[in-house]
């Protein structure tokens, strides 16, 4: 049995690593630009072999790759802390409250996981420019491993672009070509680049390794967690990938026969970006028109991996959530003054989501909670700098001092 | 015996824990603001005790620990990536260059550290505030810990502090007060404001358990370099309290006889703040009268800690070295590019210098060398933006940009 095959989530079909790389050969032909793909590629392993070859007391996680490990790139990504924070669960009425923090990695997000994996087959297969469409994480990610892995990273961003996020992938000596266009177009174009010229395409949910690499912080989870499933995890969610991803983690677990059933996923998405979650609550998909929402990071009008975010919810008994730009925001500012993480918007959403669920049915008190913080909040200073207020300067004397301090106690202002 | 012992870096004299907080009793009267502390003092521990307990195929790292876990404060610290870049020594021309990435610490700079240790010594001592001037990393690192911790973090810092690393202390909750002078006079008020009104004070050096807390980073180096000592490592310095710590861990390894040599280790500054290196140099102290660097992290008039900075040079057989703020946004470059890792100008500064002792007998081509990284990137995107070049939009069609790139290709642009 070789390591796994891919299957096509469309039509179940199943290839050799070596007969497709991107989409189904059949049902990708129906992705049109404008919609979802069709026609997305899952890894199956050979379960029956990891639950024979697992072992907790020294585990190999490489059981669970699809790329061997002397491919991999020498830059060590995840392994990011996991922890239980007792303040904010009192803070947001709930029991168990503990937080994932994939800000930590090398270029502050989670997308290092995916490009990761796909710089890894990079290797593997020869390539060495690796191309993408991005306007942000995904980019300055691909951009980093890249430059760890002395690969050319080739990446077409809309020219309305923010500077703070090119000079991150400038500065890893990425390839960045700004496109007088939107999002679709960059993206569009990434692929005619690749049909035509070559390299390895890294778009996300395209290449089906983008979801095996994300589904590491599920298994971190698992393990971190001491092999237990928790009860819940809130996955921010933008184009769907990361949630993919999460899911697939406990899929492979439970197809192994590790675990006994899987965690709720609960898709948290912005108010004015909510295109998957409205696919999930009403079961008819309709791009979001006019993305909006201070988290950049999940503002997406075509969701690339709508199918099998939708999916990963529904399969997993959870259930969608959306929360306003306000809500991300003071989610922002409670999880940094109860927990000491500052998380870029996108990943705050989720804090929003918990406060908002208080009280609710739909997720109990007692219950193990697990934030997915996807994001650092140095990702993205001017947006935390919408929420809060800069005092006013003091004479350098002890006596103003004491007086400032109190008339901002005596206002109730810290 | 307990835990440790104070022992004052001036005259030697031994102290209980209980019975000092901050300076030695005798040598910090000697202190005058402006100029670097008097009395440091420095927690010694029962080797003999160490040697006999310390287990290497089951760590006990709370042996060398002068605060007892149980007051740790609920957020992880420490625990970042070691590894070797052979990229980055190909580029560098020395055979063994690795990398400690403290940028991967929680508020993003290994000063979460000293942070995390001085707020488990306020929870031992049942103190709720905890006060401190500085202007950037420390204070987000105080926030940080604080918030986590459930403390109040009182900061002082000058008014022309930088507004990004203001928003990061105001969203972690702590009250930050801008005083109408410079970052002497905040020190200076710091230090009045605990003396009559409590708390407890957490200004660099001036507060033992800082260097303690640095100290973590040297004993994870020697773990993850499989419990051996490197020849070399290169610390970015501004009050020279990292040097310290790294120095400390060492020196207790040594002390326990876990270890046979310290590494050498090595002061970079910047070439317009270099008060610790002059002192190492010619043995005779002056203030940085102009400080004035692009690594804001290191630009120091008065360093606090220059007596065991120098120490800690000489003492471990090293030297110290002064790079240019070109030299400088050049090392942030190649470490971006050759490794995946974006640093902040301070620690690029250990690249610039590696750079320049290429070739020099003062550094073994065949060495093994740390660069320690002690900020992330994304802590001042602003001054990786003045050494890059944001390149021109392209018409959104396949052959506007292979025309694209195929000028900038002969032109030498990336």
């Amino acid at each position: 049995m070789p390591r796994f095959r891919y299957q096509c989530s469309s039509c179940g079909q199943r290839f050799r690593r070596e007969e497709v790389r991107y989409l189904c050969p059949q049902c990708g032909r129906d992705y049109r630009p404008g919609m979802p793909l069709t026609g997305v590629l899952e890894a199956q392993f050979d379960y029956g072999a990891i639950r024979k070859k697992f072992r907790k007391d020294k585990p190999d996680w490489s059981l669970f790759s699809a790329v061997e490990k002397r491919f991999f790139p020498p830059i060590p990504v995840g392994n990011t802390p996991f922890f239980q924070s007792v303040a904010l669960g009192d803070e947001l009425g709930f029991d168990s409250v503990w937080i994932k923090n994939d800000g930590l990695n090398p270029s502050a997000s989670l997308k290092d996981r995916a490009s990761f994996l796909v710089v890894a087959e990079a290797n593997r297969l020869k390539e060495r420019t690796i191309v993408a469409a991005s306007t942000g994480n995904a980019a300055s990610a691909l951009a980093a491993i890249c430059a760890a892995a002395g690969k050319r990273a080739l990446i077409f961003v809309p020219q309305n672009a923010p500077k703070a996020k090119l000079v991150q992938m400038i500065l890893y000596g990425a390839t960045v070509v700004p496109v007088k266009g939107t999002y679709d177009d960059a993206f569009r174009l990434s692929l005619e680049y690749t049909a035509k010229r070559g390299g390895l395409n890294r778009n996300t949910a395209y290449h089906p390794l983008t979801i095996e690499g994300k589904k590491t912080v599920g298994l971190e989870i698992w393990w971190q967690n001491n092999w237990r499933v928790p009860d819940a995890i809130l996955v921010p969610t933008g184009d769907g990938v990361i949630i993919g991803g999460v899911h697939k983690a406990f899929c492979d677990l439970k197809a192994a026969g590790l675990i006994p059933r899987l965690p709720r996923l609960l898709c948290v998405q912005a108010e004015k970006s909510n295109a998957i979650h409205r696919y999930v609550e009403t079961g008819c998909y309709e791009n979001a028109a006019h993305p909006d929402t201070v988290a950049d990071s999940i503002s997406v009008s075509i969701p690339s991996n709508a199918h099998l975010a939708r999916r990963a919810v529904l399969d997993s008994g959870g259930f969608s959530i959306t929360v306003s730009d306000d809500e991300i925001l003071e989610g922002q500012r409670i999880l940094a003054a109860r927990t000491g993480v500052f998380a870029e918007p996108a990943a705050s959403a989720v804090v929003a989501a918990l406060k908002k669920l208080r009280g609710s049915k739909r997720l109990l008190r007692k219950a193990q909670i697990v934030l997915l913080i996807t994001g650092h909040g140095l990702k993205d200073v001017e947006a935390a700098m919408r929420s809060i207020a800069l005092p006013a300067a003091v004479e350098p004397a002890l006596a103003a001092i004491e007086a400032a301090l109190e008339a901002r106690s005596a206002k109730g202002v810290r």
